[in-house]
């Protein structure tokens, strides 16, 4: 048998249908690249300067709510926007069609120093409440088929304002990474009757070679298929198609695994941990999705150090992502980490 | 009619079959987030740190030979290796085989100073001459399917090393992107009897949009569906499947669109531009390509200037890729550009 913990190999990522390259004896390679700054700076509760701080005026002339709770707004240079007409172009080889949507702005805590792993879990939740409301409210307009709620967080993500904060982007046409997820689960309930993430579920938690952190109602681990370094995702064990129909009591639950996962996260290079998490659910094209699961993944491109990160890029781009460690090798040190934020011991 | 250059839109990208979202307006929006640092430094023609300077050790113990042209050799810390035993893992929903391959490294040119674009054209015709040895050699072996020629520029693009060179790495089975080329190209191939680059060439050097630079055997051009903010694909005109058949006059003709492309690119924000460029080609698995129209193509990060870059990061992951200048801007920008490196003028 082939040791594949020291042997290169593809794995199979079940929800896209597509294969990644893993080349676990890599890490021993030598870096003499970029290294990325490490901002340490303490940031204040409140700053005059920051365009999302309560109350203070943005770039588009607006001025913010004085807000004490998440709050979230119509983003002032929103790439989407819902007054596009629609239209289609054909000419020749060329198509193309308008799209419209929304792009709005989630304030996750008026206070501009915190982040979601050093957030109480009470206001982590008020979080998830605003995704909810939001998810809703735009996944209701007729012209909404799919809503994404993500955060890029760090200066490394491209995150332009430190104050804690994420996105929703939502609009009329499936997202392709959504599309290519939809095809997967559907084919398999319609195959199994059952959901494929359930099934997966069930398979980890028997292995227990890839979970990072098991709460009650969820499961926190590193997919099989991972590309990112210390890719991670929450999964809730009761099969939701959407963040919808969450109990409280689950969403709570939701809230105290975000917390524990970026917990682990900071502690890995004792820095802010940079990444880009992002909620896959349901499209709201009103079809029928009931092979959906729901499920949260944070993709944190540090490789080595909170300096070092993985390049995503020649190889990368032109043929398979590739990686340097396995998801196994991720997940134990994950694992094995403190459940206490570094800074608060 | 709606205004694309004003308007979000959809365009589809006639080699992959997926779709991009082109958000023209966005380039607006203030940036208050991440700026690359500059190096200006000047580099000597020879560093005896460099591990890939004529004679000097490498990492790996190994000496490099005292080259003076283009120069290859097997990667030390490969993430693809022929030794590895062919083996398949299935196992519930865990699906994984073993993958292998050689890498290897390409020196353009002995002088640690140069980059492509301040090369003499006949050094780069021997680059190019090189790709075609490696090329031929490594597809000739029969665990070989696919080899995937390709440079990473600068420390935004996680090059470790500055010396100019660029990478192969050949393996077993045929990666991701280049299947989606397989499928498309083929379908059109079976459907009209001509290849789908030549077509969309004849379409693009009618409107001339997007040209950026022609030559009397290739196109340079910004594709219609592009992704990165100056993205280029150089074609060659008649069809060839692999950079094998091109005549020594093509070749020619090849390096000195090569300097033309990159050339503008460092000019356009007085730096030296990074990149990833990869060379798509005929798969080496003895199948019959007739479909395949070999291009290369330029992923460049830079967005706004030499210091900000366009992050793909969270909604770009989670859904689909999205740019925020058109192609036809990004083409007028480029075109418009002087001819001669800035450096020399
Ligand atoms: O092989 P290098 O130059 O050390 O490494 C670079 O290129 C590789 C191939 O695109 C990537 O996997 C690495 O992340 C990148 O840093
Ligand atoms: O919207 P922001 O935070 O200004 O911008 C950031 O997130 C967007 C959505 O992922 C990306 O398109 C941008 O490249 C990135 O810098």
């Amino acid at each position: 048998m082939v040791d594949f913990n020291d042997n290169s190999h593809r794995r199979y990522n079940i929800l896209t249908g597509e294969w990644i390259l893993v080349s676990p004896h890599r890490t021993k390679r030598p870096w003499q690249g970029k290294e990325e700054d490490v901002t340490v700076e303490e940031r204040p509760s409140y700053d005059p300067k920051c365009y999302l701080c309560p109350g203070n005026e943005r770039a588009g002339g607006h001025q913010n709510e004085d807000y004490k709770e998440p709050w979230s707004f119509v983003n002032d240079f929103a790439a989407l926007k819902n007054d596009v007409p629609q239209a289609k172009f054909k000419s020749g080889l060329l198509k193309a069609e308008s799209e419209s949507g929304i792009c709005k702005v989630v304030c996750f805590s008026p206070d501009h120093s915190l982040t979601l792993p050093v957030m109480e879990t009470e206001n982590i939740d008020k979080v998830i409440a605003l995704w909810q409301k939001e998810y809703r409210e735009l996944g209701k307009k007729t012209d909404i088929n799919h809503v994404q709620i993500f955060e890029n967080k760090g200066a490394v993500m491209g995150c332009s304002n430190p104050h804690p904060h994420g996105q929703i982007w939502a609009q009329r046409t499936i997202p392709q990474e959504v599309a290519k997820k939809n095809k997967q689960l559907r084919e398999y309930w319609s195959n199994n009757g059952v959901s494929l993430l359930a099934e997966y579920l069930k398979e980890e938690l028997q292995l227990k070679e890839r979970i990072v952190v098991e709460t009650e109602h969820f499961v926190a681990l590193v997919p099989y298929w991972a590309v990112w370094p210390y890719e991670v995702m929450i999964v809730p064990k009761k099969q939701h198609k959407t963040i919808l129909s969450l109990s409280e009591e689950e969403r709570k639950d939701y809230a105290k695994i975000i917390k524990a996962v970026t917990i682990k996260y900071d502690n890995l290079f004792k820095t802010s941990f940079p990444y880009s998490s992002g909620i896959h659910q349901a499209p709201t094209d009103g079809q029928d999705w009931d092979c959906w699961h729901f499920h949260m993944s944070f993709y944190p491109p540090l490789l080595r150090s909170a300096t070092v990160k993985k390049f995503m890029v020649g190889y990368e781009m032109f043929a398979t992502p590739q990686r340097d460690i396995t998801a196994e090798m991720a997940a134990e040190t994950l694992r094995n980490l403190a459940d206490t934020h570094y800074t608060k011991e």
